[in-house]
């Protein structure tokens, strides 16, 4: 079956939204990353800080910015997870019709999981070593250098922790994915030239 | 740098042999595989049988193979245990020598560690499900469907405990690797076109 969308999960600092990016623009196709946080936004009465903070990531803490009104909603933690769940079943609903509706390129949020019982889509994983990631998201994003490796390591732990919990599947492990990169070694443009090979094979 | 030397790590059954190659012969280099067992039994004084039971598994059982002089051997598992620390001391010198000699693909042995040093080696890894491997073994290999996935199990469980023991890394963790291809997805000639891609990119 001729493949159609390409799920792109990524270590933080890794440029794996960099590379999906540039990926979808020479195929020519759509891209969802950050998209999806006001799409499911506008399904839902939960506010786009909460989407972006939980739709990727475990969080356990404060929980004022759910409904964006800042501190004052008292929620329990059995709450918080009706939430997620919540948040987490229209997500899914939502990347399921945008697979549906197009050819397109999207990042994170289990899409590959989501997407299993689809014959028509190509699951990369791109990841690299520590002092990649850290160079870049210095460069990139500002991080301070000596904060960088412990915030992108929390990030990623975040990340594996909500994979785990909606997938029962392990987050990096190279069994979930078609092709995984090292996008440190291999380079941005490589990595996007070899997801599009392997999209047209 | 320019690259001169491809590794190929795979899962039994998942067709990385052939892929491995079918990338030299399409990139006109040559091929180690079994090749390094006569190059190793050539240097030392072990059996072909035992540096092939060993070169790449961990055993644990009967040493009769040991010296090709079938079970009159009584060696401890201490003197296994030199015997194959001395087999993988003279197989990593010799895939060292390999690598500087001649532009190359070799399979297995650690050789992705071996060759850590080097800026010139792309890693690559062959994995696929079960039922793939269980259907290429049968059909390539004539194992018994029936028998197929336990046999391939123990051999990569083999390998694992190899490759960790002597790495002290994880055999077929992504981290490990630029390049990790699902052979049964992408199908054995995109693997040998990624690949070569990567390799020349």
């Amino acid at each position: 079956m001729q493949r159609r969308i390409i799920t792109v999960g990524r270590e933080c600092g890794s440029g794996g939204h960099t590379i999906a990016k540039l990926t979808a623009e020479k195929l020519g196709v759509s891209f969802y990353d950050k998209e999806i946080v006001e799409m499911v936004a506008a399904k839902t009465k939960l506010s786009p800080d909460f989407i972006a903070a939980n739709g990727e990531y475990f969080q356990n803490g404060s929980l004022g910015h759910i409904f964006g009104y800042g501190g004052r909603f008292s929620a329990t933690m059995h709450t918080q997870s009706a939430l997620q769940d919540q948040m987490q079943f229209v997500q899914s609903e939502l990347i399921r019709e945008i697979a549906e509706k197009e050819p397109c390129v999207i990042v994170g949020r289990c899409a590959d999981y989501i997407l299993r019982e689809r014959g028509d889509v190509l699951n990369v994983f791109i990841h690299s070593d520590m002092p990649y990631k850290v160079e870049r998201s210095v460069r990139e994003h500002g991080l301070e250098e000596k904060d960088a490796a412990a915030i992108l390591a929390k990030r990623d732990k975040a990340r594996a922790q909500h994979y785990r919990f909606y997938t029962a599947q392990s987050w990096g492990d190279m069994k979930n994915y078609h092709l995984a990169l090292d996008s440190g070694a291999l380079g941005v443009e490589a990595c996007v030239e070899l997801i599009c090979r392997a999209f047209a094979l």
